[in-house]
């Protein structure tokens, strides 16, 4: 037999027998690594540490310290969960059971379960983990898989398709249980410390909508009970946070089968809350020389197909028909913002000319992606186009850099950006690219800011700085995008005229501060857990009169305190329950007034901490909040 | 023969012969009446005093007196318009010239015209009139008539059509004229004291796309050469005023073909006005106790199916399909507020519940029928409803009566307003009818408010307060309309608990206070002559340096003017032309800065009106416009 070459993550080659497996190698590596071997990770595929080794590959060698181990231990975590499964249902049809980010899955068909199930099905699966059952891989010829699956269809068609033409097949055994199955897998079902079913929902038999409902129960697994209980305890304070949970509570918003899916309605504690995120970011852009621009939802995809978007996004347009032609509903502000710029003529004294608007887009996401506010159909950006000469790129991204910054320090989170660079296929010349990007660098070297560089990685139209956000629960999500852009004015024929008398093209610059209004809004949601800072917070301060003798007073103090969000508490409850209400519609503040106060002419203040200082002249506490508003600060502090 | 009798406008009643004519009746009237005949109206509609009477009838003569006097001679006017035109062109097919409400047009086919031809028809027309022929009835056989129009295949579809069976047919000859007609026309050319063609359009045969296109000309004629001397003045005025000139010139907006038609781009100079009106909206609801809400553009029709607006709004509506289900763009905001409404249980204590938004709704007005702001397909409306109880309407009903009377008031236009009464045909009880129209007439009587009421022309739905306003040039403008709604709450389900812990359903107010944000721009672009007022300018203030050398110091003054919309005029130009162009841009002032306004630390005003003063502080010219601005003046009047 002849010899293949296996090159090692330190780059190092190995020449091996044809045919070798995964284990081979690594004991030729060594015996120590052989007999630690989980699997392999063979040209950036995971595979059981069984696989033979046919032609020149790239390998790594899975251990338990391997960052692959998990993923493999969720897999046997998989059939640990279809094992106890079919021991108490064995009625159940096994389909499909991949590991996943957070653990694994497994679809069935054939099985009526819901989460009252879970439990005793958990208890089986700790059964099987505490008798340490080996995980053997085996062969079977096609025939006998087949009749194995005499009664499942899913797995006779995976047969057929997926493992079309292998005989033998590849499974694995545990105890009583088996599966079709190409591994890898980890040795012994002991190797599971900490182990949970978490929930059921409905999947389609090959993800088609067209093809039969199954069950799908999620799961997770770790190597330690402590790490399972740290990732449950992570996962329930992100179920508490859930934008969803927090929007019915608080009543900011919802979204309606009647209405149409992925199309949120936005009640008034919800868009007291954008409005408040509005406001601030028109004073930002008014500030930076943004002027107020508006444009219709409504286009004629001609302009589409002028920009060029048209090739790219009609797939996820809303398109309809007016008069024979076809219009569409626009799934980005920028063409509407060029048409304007392009009505007039610019000199280059002009520029840059900076346009914003809260700009409604609509696009066409895939009903089953449809979540919350975090995927929907419509959503608002907060969108700015800047059209400027090459020479004022650096300028501009640095505002921009540090207007990003500012929002998000002021809203408490951790912003991370990435520069991405020129790709192959691109569209510009050289010289213009080589000064974007060198401006780009610049600004963000100048600035100091902590930046990856994800060369290539830049849009075939120009380079980008890319925001991602870290919350309070350490999740990261994508933040806005700050994007050159040399392509569309290229295609709308912008102009300016230069110093030189000549007509020249300038650059366009995407940008938002937020990205849409509504996955922003889903962010602070769970980031603040509902307890918006007193400038976001949709009611800023209630007044809660301890008995109705004290509404009247109570509604003077409401007038003093004009210009916040307040309200009076008119309900004839106790105070008690007026001060729960009012924790659990989440307020900065409440002020209690009593016959006390009202004859002091004071109020007693209590804030979200459950914090209260009496004697309070409502003076003083309007000019905190009026302080504690303006500079945004992120937590009620008078009672600091 | 028998008699018929004749109703006149006073109530009397006259026998006379059967087949008398108009000019019969005049006569038994009174000879003078006879001789002073003109034309008749005959039950509303007018007809030539040679018209005989067959039936009992209402009838009132029309003399050189009467109101309809002027469309007689209109009609006249559009006879010497095609004598003229067939004199110089006689190769041109006539085919209709009615009199309209500002003169009258004729439509021509086969003929080459543009407005540079007019002068030469005019002047043809004017010695027509100056010959003062006699205009005179009289009857061809149809086979006569046929003849005649041999070679106008137009006049022989209207022989076909609406003439069709009558032997003989009616014709009207002046001089070598003549042209098939009913009349009723003035008895000489001469009575014509003044007459002018105005513009050239195209027009469809028949008002049908699918027909020929034929050339309208459009004239108009006065008894008096000063009748029409004012009219071409006011029409001078008011084509100066166009909101599409004005629009072009401020570069406040534009509509391009690319984008779609009926779809506005506001710039960024119409923005700032508009953003202006939606603060001042914002404030004025925040305080009366709205609520800010916000919904999308897009709906399954099922929404509009519930609400019942799909049967009567289906065809105005831009429909789509989505995954096999119809959407449309929403035509009006109030089932989405219903919707949020209905999100919540409430008690009669919490009502009434009031939401707003600035939101844009689609309506597919004909493209023929777009026209600037005025009509368009896309337009956002200050749209506020209310779900009040029924005893709540009043008090309600007065604060918005009072909001919108000073919103006119602000903004200097003439409110008028009309009640609407229950129609025939309505849904709702007697009691809630009563109790809501009594309701609404005690406000308007107790507020001491001049209305009209219009009897049984409120919608089936409910009684409404329609304004109207009047501008500048006396035109009077549809405006907002105050709407209750009975049938909504019920169609939506709609419900509060009453205190008597029953079900209950809420009345629904519909109310704007502008209307549509682009047609009132409109009606406010006009009506100022894009003088805006300072709150509403685009540009409020703009500071001159007299040389390059004061370029710093009048930006200096720039930032003493933080928080209004100022500039610096940076281009090498002349202080005279700097000027010019800030009159040309209509500016509310400009702050003229040299050598010495800098020693001096001072500004030199000038405002629209031409008006200068010399040695103002900064300070004491910021304090003036903070006050101007938050008054919101209608003129600048610092120097008053």
């Amino acid at each position: 037999m002849s010899d293949v070459v296996v090159t090692l993550p330190d780059g190092s080659e190995l020449d091996v027998e044809r045919g070798s497996t995964v284990e081979d190698v690594a004991y030729e590596i060594g015996s120590g690594l052989g007999r630690d071997t989980v699997a392999g990770v063979v040209d950036g595929n995971l595979v059981d540490k069984a696989q033979p080794i046919r032609s020149d590959i790239e390998l790594e060698i899975v251990t338990d310290q391997s960052e692959e181990y998990l993923d493999v231990l969720r897999h046997s975590a998989a059939h640990v969960f279809a094992q106890a499964l079919t021991r108490l249902r064995p009625e159940a049809k096994l389909t499909i059971g991949p590991w996943t980010d957070e653990g694994f899955y497994y679809d069935i068909a054939n099985v009526d379960l819901d989460e009252s199930d879970l439990e005793a099905i958990e208890d089986e699966a700790e059964s099987i983990i505490e008798a340490d059952l080996a995980i053997e891989r085996t062969e079977y010829s096609r025939e006998e898989a087949f009749e194995t699956y005499d009664d499942n269809p899913y797995k006779r068609e995976i047969l057929d398709t997926e493992v079309a033409g292998e005989d033998p097949v590849s499974f694995y055994e545990q105890g009583d249980f088996y599966d079709l199955c190409r591994g890898p897998h980890v040795d012994s079902t002991g190797e599971i410390g900490g182990f949970a079913l978490l929930e059921i929902s409905a999947a389609y038999w090959r993800g088609d909508e067209e093809n039969e409902t199954l069950t799908r129960v999620y799961g997770t697994a770790f190597e330690s009970e402590g790490e399972l209980d740290d990732y449950l305890e992570r996962r329930a304070e992100a179920a508490e946070r859930d934008h969803r949970k927090i929007g019915r509570e608080m009543d900011l918003f919802s979204i309606s089968e009647t209405a149409g899916p992925g199309l949120p309605l936005y009640h008034p504690n919800g868009k007291r809350v954008l409005d408040s995120l509005s406001e601030y970011a028109r004073s930002l852009n008014l500030d930076a020389g943004y002027e107020p621009v508006e444009t219709p939802h409504l286009f004629r995809t001609e302009l589409w197909k002028q920009s060029g978007h048209y090739d790219n996004y009609v797939d996820d347009m809303f398109l309809l028909d007016v008069d024979d032609e076809e219009y569409g509903l626009k799934p980005m502000n920028c063409p509407g913002h060029a048409m304007i710029f392009e009505n007039q003529s610019w000199s280059y004294r002009d520029l840059p000319v900076r346009y914003f608007e809260d700009g409604t887009v609509y696009r066409k996401e895939q009903r089953g992606e449809l979540s919350g506010l975090s995927r929907t159909w419509s959503f608002t950006i907060d969108d700015g186009h800047l059209f400027v000469r090459p020479d004022q790129i650096a300028a501009e991204i640095e505002t921009i850099m540090e207007t990003i910054f500012e929002v998000m320090e002021v809203v408490d989170l951790d912003a991370e950006i990435a520069l991405a660079t020129r790709p192959e296929k691109s569209v510009g010349s050289d010289e213009l690219w080589d000064q974007a990007e060198t401006q780009l660098r610049d600004v963000l070297d100048e600035g100091g800011y902590d930046y990856e560089v994800e060369e290539g990685d830049g849009a075939f139209y120009g380079p980008k700085i890319d925001f991602s956000f870290g919350d309070a629960l350490g999740r990261v999500w994508d933040g806005p995008t700050v994007q050159l852009d040399f392509n569309m004015p290229e295609r709308l024929d912008l102009q300016y005229t230069g110093e030189d008398n000549e007509t020249h093209r300038p650059v366009m610059i995407h940008r938002a501060l937020y990205g849409s209004y509504g996955r922003f809004f889903m962010v602070l949601i769970e980031h603040f857990n509902g307890n918006f800072p007193t400038w976001l917070a949709p009611e800023q301060v209630r007044i809660l009169p301890v008995s109705d003798d004290n509404i009247e007073y109570a509604e003077s103090v409401a007038d003093e305190l004009e210009g916040f969000r307040t309200s009076v508490e008119t309900r004839s409850w106790t105070v008690g329950r007026k001060i729960r209400a009012g924790h659990d519609d989440r307020l900065p503040y409440m002020l209690i007034v009593g016959g006390t106060e009202e004859e002091a002419g004071t109020v007693s203040v209590r804030d979200r901490e459950e914090r209260e200082q009496d004697g309070v002249s409502v003076e003083d506490f309007r000019a905190h909040l009026e302080a504690e508003r303006d500079e945004k600060r992120t937590t009620p502090d008078f009672l600091d």
